[in-house]
């Protein structure tokens, strides 16, 4: 049994696809919550819903399942599967949005307690299933079965492995810096890149960016002045403007998908 | 007793007003289940509102009650009402945003299971009431009243017909051809028409929109290439791009507004 | 206990953030009902969410206990508190978003019964705690012990008063007039004044905006022409226009953080 469902989409809030999957669970189990962790991921953005999932599903309890919908394969030969670690279920398409959790350093699952199964048994889905919309018609009844307790091989049979994408790493050069990616920019504008703090040296550290030159880390974003660098609230390396929108000001844009 | 309200409105997601409307149900009834279809509806426009309210609320559990304040006649003339069909609760100005549902070709009602209801007891109602706010005021008490399990005679008398809008069709032109318009543009770009499934011939179809032509239908968004055609989740005929917006390459947009 | 927990911040929509205090809650408390109130306030802007809140608060159940995270001074000296009145909770940074709560004229406490306590024992708190993002690390889990009925006295010291910044009043004038400002525009465009109803005369009102006259008060939204004018739902006077947004057609707009 769990009591939290939490739903991650490109859908958008202009539509009623989101509100649509919400009748479907609660239809089937009355009593979940249902929380919304992002609808506005770019559309078929991949990328950016792994990255997003990556901040957030640790904070949730235990039990919890975390269905994502970013799903340009819909319809596709592409599966749909549930990923199950020592204490959170992901209900997703197999196209990559789990690499995050699967790549994560913090989190070295135990033998035999991560736990995949593709999708088959339509004895759990809308009947007729439409090839455009399986948010409502597969993962929306899936999740919510998943959440009354339904066991996981109910829903099909186990797979091996996921379709990964690799994560992007900072690089050690030869003059013994290391050479990070900003891989997303938040509603603040601040820079948030792929370093984290245990990549850092403990002594003095000189952060290139574009033509600026930061020295040290601050420790909080009203500290410092035109450009600071701290460690952001993920572990990893931010760099921000005091009160002000870093991205914005130093015109900086990030295309996950490209860069990645 | 209904666990679920449902709110469809053109309040934006940028004032309390939404907040507001739940504050209110909450304190009438703690337990109900507050669920968001969407607040981004265009200022004032019910037609928008209507065929929003069409795709999403045969999705929601039996009993719901799916409360859409798009209001532009507040505080005037304008009845406030019930509209309860077998299984569903739709509280709403009286002013067109049911006509969908009214209209609807898949769900014929029994007769007597139509009930409607002009709501006119101020029991139910925050005091005083304000000209500006009846989403606040009335409707928000009325549905969380309605969702403790008030009996619809309570709130005021029935009334024999609701405002309807004529729901565009489409027409079949002397050349055996079907000429549909597009009522809705989702996040995606996808062009949605009024066009469905039962409406095409079995036979081989040929789709003309603007200067394009799209041989047969697609059946998901991955299939095809410039332009596609695929019955989208609603049963309705939509044109789409592969993993790109339609919309915007093609440079189409609707005002809904005009076109009813 | 509290049923309830209300969620207003600067964070957006387009990150995890708000997710990721939702799951924090829920692992804390989880039966109590959250509440999102407004997560697009300006960045850093405290007049702006403390005025909304002003809007929203009094219509949530008695208990309810809103959590306010806008946070520009996050990691710095400025206190996190609890502002508990005779039915409400407010838990958020004492930098000013709860000046309209302290200043309400229509809220006179008896004494002894606003009580404010600085938060400051790690007991309640995520460890380690992050010098960037408080709403997850110390609101969101003293918000839930809070609603779990966790005495105040436990969060911390009481202390006498809290930072407020002057509520922009109406001024009378020599010739018995009366200048207010526009302190809001909403999402229909309506200019939200500073003049409440109670500040206005019995007599024949004569309304001077920009270089337009407006006589007397409309009593809704469809009344009138050009421009109109009103006593909002929050009691205010407003200037609108029927069906339009008057702010757009005027071409008015608030930088509310200057004109404070």
């Amino acid at each position: 049994m769990s009591d939290v469902i939490t739903l991650t989409t490109d859908f958008g809030t202009e539509d009623a696809y989101v509100g649509t999957m919400k009748g479907v669970i609660l239809g089937i189990n009355p009593d979940v919550k249902i929380v919304d962790i992002c609808h506005t991921i770019k559309p078929q953005n991949i990328f950016q819903a792994a990255f997003l999932l990556d901040t957030v599903y640790r904070y949730f309890p235990a039990g919890t399942i975390h269905m994502i919908v970013v799903d340009p394969g819909v319809g596709t030969e592409r599966k749909a599967v549930i990923l199950k670690t020592s204490e959170t279920f992901f209900v997703a398409p197999d196209n990559g949005v789990l690499s995050y959790v699967l790549d994560t350093r913090d989190n070295i699952y135990p033998a035999g307690e991560l736990k995949t199964v593709a999708i088959s048994n339509p004895r759990f889905w809308l009947s007729p299933v439409s090839t455009t919309f399986h948010g409502r018609d597969i993962f929306a009844p899936v999740a919510a079965y998943l959440s009354l307790g339904t066991s996981l091989h109910e829903f099909g049979e186990p797979i091996p492995s996921l379709v990964s994408f690799p994560i992007p790493k900072p690089q050690h050069e030869a003059n013994s810096s290391l050479t990070g990616q900003i891989v997303h920019i938040d509603r603040f504008g601040n820079l948030i890149t792929n370093i984290i703090a245990a990549d850092l040296p403990e002594e003095e550290i000189l952060i290139d960016i574009s033509s600026h030159h930061i020295e040290g880390l601050s420790s909080t974003y009203a500290d410092g002045g035109e450009l600071l660098a701290l460690i952001g609230s993920s572990g990893r390396l931010e760099i921000a403007t005091k009160n002000r929108n870093a991205a914005e000001s130093r015109n900086v844009s990030v295309e996950i998908r490209q860069s990645m």
